[in-house]
């Protein structure tokens, strides 16, 4: 396994932590402070575009495991991210056509471990999260994945909107889980697409929605409102998996 | 919501539960206890065909909640099992061919709400679960169904294998899903079906995997084993849901 969470302590450490190249999904910063050392690691971690949270002295209070943190802590990612020019790179290596799971805010990390095995044995080239609100690769999602953090490469964006826009230029179209589409059996969802997957509890969000060339909806025959975000994302990626298959077979 | 987590301690108060009628999903008796008031609970747990559990002193200690134990805890059902029958009742009264899931021993109580909701949104008459290993209606379960538990009737029984035997003679059909089988795709999975769904780590075991008329594989293209359980049910039931629309609009 290629993976392990770190939680790093101490201005020291954060610090050391961001010039050795380490990927910090979170900064947790003592509101107020803003002497020479905090200033100088808040510096490298906005070269390193990571997120910033300013936060009361309990709250890192509460979080600190050694109870030493000198008013800084960071979450360090358990796994290396890639990046999205890698899963395209990945797609032509295979030489087939461009097949990515965009996740909008997917905040369990079961969910999103659960999705990351999903897109591996479906035949995704790659798997798109959010830098903001989303899980990151925690241990959980690592463990939950089963293993395909191994083999499915998981990129981090800044905005779920512009990266759907770049890949657009590829070639790629995007299609949407919502109540709200035409059945999915009755779109053809071949070619290099793109899955969004939406929040648990919100779905996509309007902004990404309005991104996305089709809304495919599953159909719901029952007495409530909704999937489990990661079944509903192994539904939709079968149903492409199937179209592709029988794409293939009439060829 | 109609359900409540229940762990009850105490002679008197399990006594009382099994008087009451109360479904206890696991009685956990203290090793070596042998005397007249136990034996009277072994007795109607027996009647009621609940699963004993003789454990040491101390796991009772540390199950314990309010320390007085007695050397007798017993975990309530969170919520009210329906039986086989009624489940066969519902699809008469909807005018619908059977459709059943079977879960043989999921374990983790998040992917059996994640199955139940499923199951649900599906269109499916039920789900059964097996008696012992696998996970009761506890509040977790019934957290992670997202209501479905309010609508959709679970029934535990002692035997999957027999069950599925006393369903075929109402003429229901059983699929199960395992790598080994024909790919999903070009199946007939429609008319009253029972989807049989295997355990989280050992997949269907030999015995049910015997009883079933078919066995269905979802197509794998990635590097690792296999799906998580409950996303692979949820696949395998779209794949029915698919077939039975497919059918309607052909006729």
């Amino acid at each position: 396994m290629r993976y392990e969470e770190f939680t790093i302590e101490g201005r020291n450490a954060v610090m050391e932590a961001f010039r050795s190249g380490k990927t910090i999904d979170r900064l947790f910063i003592q509101d107020g402070c803003h002497d020479g050392p905090v200033n100088s690691i808040i510096r490298e971690a906005k070269k390193a575009d990571t997120i910033i949270n300013y936060v009361s002295k309990e709250r890192l209070d509460k979080m600190s495991e050694t109870g030493k943190h000198q008013g800084v802590i960071a979450y360090a990612a358990a796994y290396e991210y890639a990046t999205v020019e890698q899963i395209l790179a990945l797609a032509r290596e295979k030489n087939e056509e461009p097949f990515i799971f965009i996740l909008d805010n997917i905040e369990d990390p079961h969910n999103l471990g659960a999705i990351i095995r999903t897109a591996n044995l479906a035949g995704a080239h790659g798997v798109i999260i959010p830098k903001r609100r989303a899980s990151g690769l925690t241990a959980t999602v690592a463990k939950t994945s089963a293993g395909a953090l191994n083999y499915t490469p998981v990129a981090k964006v800044t905005n779920i909107g512009a990266a759907i826009e770049e890949l657009k230029k590829e070639g790629m179209w995007f299609v949407c889980a919502h109540m709200d589409g035409e059945i999915m059996y009755n779109l053809n969802l071949t070619g290099p697409i793109g899955l969004v997957i939406g929040n648990e509890g919100g779905g996509v969000s309007r902004l990404v929605k309005e991104k996305c060339d089709f809304i495919a909806s599953i159909p719901m025959k029952g007495d409530i409102d909704s999937l489990n975000a990661s079944v509903a994302a192994g539904v939709l990626a079968y149903e492409v998996v199937r179209q592709k298959m029988s794409l293939k077979c009439n060829n």
